[in-house]
């Protein structure tokens, strides 16, 4: 077993702020219209940035052993949600749009598909139910 | 239904780079020990802070209405993985510290079971299983 650990504080209005693995700061915050300052992230946008720069490292990396040569990749990932709570992205399109010299598309779905079946860790957390444990801690002041 | 879209496009090693809602700049990469340069957020890392930023979103305006003195709050994420694939984050731990002015434990705990049981979009994402649909095109170069 392995794990990973991101913390944040709380940084006013209902913006919170941390610092990551690599020493970049980031921060969350909320649309203006719901009362936040739009100072950072939203939250829910992060699991589809994870998920489009996790598939993104493998399918330039399969494609490179492959031999394709790939000039250029955007990903487009969209999050479907229903209208009532809980409202979980039940489901995710993930487009990429590839340049380059030569690709074969065959290549490239397999690259793809090694990707969102096995490797990506950010698609596998989406397909697969998991556990969230909770616990917490009133601190003296 | 309702949606969000994230889009990144390559920029080089593994690197990933885009715009945020907010008109933020996110960048992905790696380590430097598997050929990254560490010059944005791990993709993985995202999701965690996703949590983080989502969570806490919704605690702190729940005890707000609860009128729970709140003076810091700092959100612990970890999510654990198998050491095989597929890894996804089977287990995300999520521990809450504040602290404040005579903090009710009962209202605290009741504020953690609505976001993580029903308001939090991206505890939701987690706990339940999602679809990823998947295409590309190959576009002239």
């Amino acid at each position: 077993m392995s794990s990973l650990t991101a913390k944040m504080h709380w940084n006013g209005g209902v913006k919170f702020e941390g610092t990551s693995a690599f020493g970049h700061k980031i921060v969350t915050d909320t649309t203006r219209q719901s009362g936040g300052e739009e100072s950072g992230y939203k939250p829910s946008e992060l699991v589809l940035f994870g998920l489009a720069g996790c598939t993104g490292i493998d399918v330039v990396r399969i494609l490179e052993k492959m031999q394709q040569k790939v000039h250029s990749l955007e990903i487009e990932v969209t999050g479907h949600q229903n209208d009532d709570y809980p409202k979980p992205f039940h489901t995710v399109e993930v487009k990429y749009i590839f340049t380059g010299e030569d690709l074969d598309p065959e290549r490239i779905g397999r690259a793809i598909e090694l990707s969102e079946g096995k490797y990506c860790l950010v698609s596998q957390t989406i397909q697969q139910p998991g556990k969230i444990i909770t616990s917490f801690e009133i601190k003296p002041a």
